[in-house]
């Protein structure tokens, strides 16, 4: 008889599990249950439909949920929310939110791709209108009307999402202010690295509150109009929420499977939870860093994507691992691109790296006497001890990914800061310089290097 | 007493060579004899200051003689030929091409960096008025001048350097023909990206005349004011040779150190002649495929800085092995970028690997709901017994460049295309798609490989 699989969540991770299964099993049945009324976005485009550089809900869609029944042969139901998980008779239970009503689906195995869910913080004003998370799509659609009807925004939590949306906001025409709790903005790039991000911000206008952990949204009349930290009072019409996010990993703790990093769902090389039959993907999931070999938990969009197919092809038989991911990442500010890929220097010490050191480097990303060339800012972070490379972080122009794709790649196969110095890379007056930012990098580092 | 080292050439190889060299032993004595009447210019540079890009001559010029005099101890005597060398003396005849006076000098290191000459083919009319080659700064004065006053240019070779100049002359206004002997331009290329240059000169309005070996230049009063191939004469105003380069080395051969691939000098991994007093570097020198691990003749401004460093470590003690290079290039051609790195499919045959095998796939550089995104060509040629990465080629938006790179260290780790397939890539809607050009490529490769 062919296999029953019920997955739980229809974005990236779930949708990649569901196909995969179903192109190595075409007999399988499935049945894939999300509880908002979107399927298949992809959710790292909402700060740009969110500016109104994509127009459409839609268009972050890339394969609606009648394509995915018609053409992929995968029944996804929207609106569906599934409440619990019985794991002795292999059931979960499923409320329509359109009925209310509520039914029981069998399983022979279970994907899990609940994904993470925006922290909103405790704090008094919270739930006043006007105070938004950016998650969903339906998210977006309320972020974006309201928008459109606002003069100023307070954008609470400097990390990727809070940037990219303050960005837009700001090219919509609002005042934005960034409020963020730590003395820094993306806390994992090096303090240098952050203080160039916050410059840029405020050169394009957008006013930063450092070290301000938000206290209170003060309302009036239920609206939202500013914010209050220790030191200040800050007037807005919207507040974005956007401090981090949480697995949404209670189904899977309401029914005994064991978690880990920061309550992401416990999976193993091959995405099984503690319950064989049960596999977890996604931003629900925990992940494990392919430089420390340890769980981490990094809910991006690619490390959904790949843990999605892994538990796919592992569904028939438990074949390919996981190679881990390095939390490679790259974010547009303005005319500013940031990228980095594998450990901070400081994340390196904390991971046991006692000697790990780090060097920067300003170059341009043409070759000099080229007009339209740009400064790249390239930091490159390794094991005094033998030279591994353990992690790099660039700012500059669009060129800065793919040279921290190509550090990427350096850090998974091994290689160390000598072993990139002579490297062979691209060269031509327009595109690079004959000595690329990342052989300077690493010359530099290779005199730091103590060698066996 | 201090050792004396005399390098013969005073480009990329030579002078890396001799500032390696300073940097390592302060105490050593150094000249540097050039031909030409500039020194530490960037040849690749060419081209734009033939286009105007570039404006000054000296723009090109990274160090004069007098900075590298007085900043780095380097003395570099420009209009010097090296005439002769005498290896059981250990001298050097040079002759003061100003004053016409020639003078002994005594070494104990010679580095050669004669680079390489264009060649010139044998046939009537080349050595008319208006013929150029383009290698030298001088080169670049008279073909600038030149194509100021011209309306019609033939470029004849339809390689980097001619299709880089072709674009240049056309959009000084000229109309330009490119003439190949060959069926087709970049002959690395696999036939379609091949075709796809092709496409993209001629919508620039470049004629191609392809298959069509230049028979003669067409002369009046000694000036040219045509070609003549097989079955065609093309009227012009100016004819550009750049049907590629030769090794200059004569000297070498002439002082009786062996030869290796197209009469370039063989030298070591340590740059190393067959005479251990004598090192050679640069388009003079043979290089190392990193691949094959084979002798090979790469002559780029990349593979000479990277042997000329080598040389000027290796004077002071044989310590650093060159690491071998890939041929990793890039060019831009009007708004086409085109860059590879490793082998093409048909030279992976050729040396030896028969399950040689390619993919090749269409992928944007941006999220596909994110505007402005361009289409990548990308190509990937693999070991089917294995899996191993032998090779890449990218035709797109500027972005390839960043992914050759990265696949340039894959190559060099030597990874297979399955791992390729799980690297863990930036990602962010306005600068990469979630499922990287590289990503989808690989997939595609992994499918074709039989696994161990």
């Amino acid at each position: 008889m062919a296999k029953k699989l019920i997955v739980i969540g229809g974005t990236a991770a779930g949708l990649s599990a569901a196909s995969k299964a179903k192109r190595d099993d075409p007999s399988i049945e499935i049945e894939v249950f999300e509880k908002s009324g979107y399927v298949s976005y992809g959710a790292c485009g909402l700060p740009y439909f969110v500016g109104g550089m994509i127009e459409e809900p839609m268009d972050l869609v890339s394969l609606t949920a009648e394509q995915l029944r018609d053409k992929r042969g995968i029944p996804v139901y929207t609106h569906h929310e599934v409440l619990s998980i019985d794991r002795d008779k292999k059931t979960v239970s499923v409320r329509d939110n359109d009925t209310k009503e509520t039914t029981e689906h069998g399983y022979d195995v279970l994907v899990i791709a609940t994904g993470a869910a925006p922290i909103m913080p405790d704090i008094p004003g919270i739930g006043a209108e006007g105070v938004y998370p950016l998650r969903t799509v339906e998210d977006g659609i309320r972020l974006r009307a309201a928008a459109r009807k606002a003069h100023t925004a307070v954008v609470v939590g400097g990390g990727l999402i809070g940037l990219e949306t303050a960005e837009e906001l700001s090219q919509l025409g609002l005042k934005v202010h960034v409020v963020e709790a730590l003395p820094r903005l993306l806390p994992m790039l090096s303090e240098e690295y952050s203080e160039m991000v916050a410059e840029g911000l405020r050169k394009n206008g957008v006013e930063l509150h450092l070290s301000e952990p938000v206290k209170e949204v003060l309302a009036e009349d239920g609206r939202a109009c500013g914010i209050r930290t220790e030191h200040e009072e800050i007037a807005c019409d919207l507040v974005l929420m956007s401090i981090g996010v949480r697995p949404a990993s209670k189904l899977a703790r309401d029914c005994g499977l064991r978690l880990s990093v920061k309550d992401s769902i416990e999976v193993d090389d091959y995405m099984q939870t503690s319950d064989p039959d049960i596999f977890a993907c996604g931003d629900c999931a925990c992940t494990k860093n392919a430089i420390t070999g340890k769980a981490d938990y990094v809910p991006l969009g690619t490390t959904a994507n790949k843990q999605g197919k892994l538990a796919g092809t592992n569904i028939k038989s438990r074949r390919e691992r996981f190679a881990g991911v390095l939390g490679s990442g790259v974010t547009k500010c303005f005319d500013m691109y940031i990228a980095m890929t594998g450990l901070s220097l400081e994340r390196a010490k904390a991971e046991g790296f006692e000697e790990a050191d780090a060097v920067s480097i300003i170059k341009s990303d043409r070759a000099s006497y080229y007009p339209g060339g740009r400064d790249t800012h390239l930091r490159l972070i390794f094991d005094k001890n033998g030279g591994r490379l353990l992690g790099a972080q660039a700012i500059g122009g669009e060129t800065v990914a793919g040279r921290i794709n190509a550090l990427a790649v350096a850090i998974s196969s091994g290689m160390t800061v000598m072993q990139l110095s002579e490297m062979d890379f691209v060269y031509a007056p327009p595109v690079a310089p004959v000595y690329d930012p990342m052989l300077i990098a690493a010359s530099q580092a290779v005199k730091h290097v103590r060698r066996a």
